[in-house]
């Protein structure tokens, strides 16, 4: 983890924002794609989440920015013609990040494209069909929050220039993003299949790419919007599953439940990883988000596309988190 | 034009490959778009135009790297079993850049994205859309050059980071699309909306990305793959156009044609410009092409998807061109 640290900190120029960075908001996979259904969007959801997300950025009016066909349908899109060029909207700076879900996943998995290397004909022919599937799903993303009038830019991590060693993010200038948001767009970024300077490739996944964001950009708080209510003591589909309220973390990276008062502290949390999972699962959200709550920064992971994840985008947990908010709050322990 | 030149040269690091570029070639948007109906990809030619760039590039056996589902479409696409890990193909190192045909410039000339003004809703919705619409079109190239079995990449000149200065490449760090090529993935890059430090953005042109890449990389050959036989002397719809076979272009930048030998010599050579082509059409393609031949590459301009494209693709046309070989090369004086 330190070694990680030092590496992100050595090889990313100082980069500064002109506005200060409201939020960065990961949409999971599980979220926003239909988990078992092969490359499908879960529509009902990332439209709420658009639209949520507009809600929280700006405010004022704003326009469709989708102005293309879709593919295989003839219909022409509508574009409005009453731009107002003297009335600019206001508007708080957010990065998107997203997952994969059932993009890309399949892909990785039986190619070993984690794994490493490149010279293996199934490696790179699955790299090559893992970038496929993962920017086809940005694609779709920067559609619908272009269509609700979010100034969405697609960034691929690999186009960024974005790499690794052994593994661990060695490269990540984040200057393409800083430009962006300085432009007054809305960066969406993506877990991506990379070059990896010690095992040829590998896949960089959307939780340490948040982590480094939050790093580097220092955000005033981040967002996981995810298919459960939050962070539970054991998979959240058993009987008697607790969703864990409120986690401290310490200096050491070290974290304990705050709420809700666990009955057997002693008991080890569980945690599940799907089975096709290449980049860890709740293993590496719960690291990654730890160590952005280490900075000062507090996470949220909340379940998208409801009344708790629209508070939670607005930033109206900064202070007390309400009762009758679900979710999981990760904040640095005091 | 000198001081675009030295732009160039001074901002971007010296990258250099393992080994020596083989070719660069653009795909022009007039032959792998139907340039009148809106965001509609020529398919026929595309697959053509796939094909004999798999028979330039490859040697030996190779499979089908796109594994995605159409979208629309229940059909799972089929994953080869057969993958040899012992027999790796040789491969000539290309990089394949693509213009915007019937995506992209619609949305850029109704918001006049190439004059800039990012600051007017507006014009920033239409970066958002016109990024969008090239991003599509990227995306469909990439999958149908990967079905074909070529390792290909998408790579947008925004997300590398590329940005102009009064509308000329300012930053354009080679160093992405040459680790991708290190790496064995063929790079396909494309015309983009881009931030400009002196108007807020513009359009960056695929042709100016081609000539920026060739004075950078140094290919042995340069192809243009277009919807005519190559540079006419008129409109080629006119009637008596003359197909111009060979251009010579001069170290002060001036040209003339030495094949065929023209009637009236001192008659200016006519050029087309659609109306809605945002970045100038054949004007900038001769222009760009004069750069590239001033460096000593040769240029071929030739009409996609027929023998001539192969013949260009391949390489054969190094010495001699053939009588029966129907296209423009462009070269430097000798």
């Amino acid at each position: 983890m330190d070694q990680r640290h030092e590496l992100s900190a050595t090889t990313s120029a100082a980069v500064t924002l002109t506005k200060p960075l409201h939020c960065i908001v990961k949409l999971g996979g599980a979220a926003i794609t239909c988990k078992n259904e092969l490359e499908t969007i879960n529509e009902e959801n990332l439209n709420i989440v658009s639209s949520q997300l507009r809600e929280a950025m700006i405010v004022g009016p704003c326009h469709g920015m989708d102005w293309s066909r879709r593919p295989g349908s003839s219909e022409i899109p509508t574009v409005v013609d009453d731009f107002d060029d003297q009335l600019e909207s206001d508007s708080k700076k957010f990065i998107v990040v997203h997952g994969a879900g059932s993009f890309g996943h399949f892909q990785a998995s039986k190619s070993g494209v984690h794994k490493g290397g490149l010279s293996k004909p199934l490696v790179k022919s699955g790299f090559v069909a893992t970038r496929i599937s993962v920017t086809s799903l940005n694609l779709e993303i920067v559609r619908a929050l272009a269509k609700e009038g979010i100034p969405s830019i697609g960034l691929s991590p690999f186009s960024c220039g974005w790499s690794t060693c052994e593994r661990n993010i060695a490269v990540a200038d984040t200057l393409t993003v800083v430009k962006a948001i300085d432009a007054g767009f809305v960066p969406v970024l993506h877990g991506d299949a990379v070059l990896d300077s010690s095992q040829g490739c590998t896949i960089l996944s959307g939780d340490v790419i948040i982590r480094h964001l939050a790093e580097e950009l220092r955000p005033d708080y981040v967002v996981f919007l995810t298919d459960v209510f939050g962070v539970y003591d054991r998979p959240p589909t058993e009987p008697g599953a607790t969703l864990l309220r409120e986690i401290a973390v310490r200096e050491d990276g070290s974290w304990s439940v705050l709420k809700p008062e666990l009955e057997d502290m002693s008991r080890p949390v569980e945690i599940t990883v799907a089975a096709h999972d290449t980049t860890g699962g709740m293993v590496t959200k719960i690291s990654e988000a730890a160590m952005i709550a280490k900075l000062g920064i507090d996470v949220y992971i909340v379940k998208a596309a409801t009344d708790h994840s629209a508070r939670a985008l607005q930033g109206l947990l900064k202070e007390n988190i309400p009762d009758d908010w679900l979710g999981t709050v990760i904040r640095l322990a005091k």
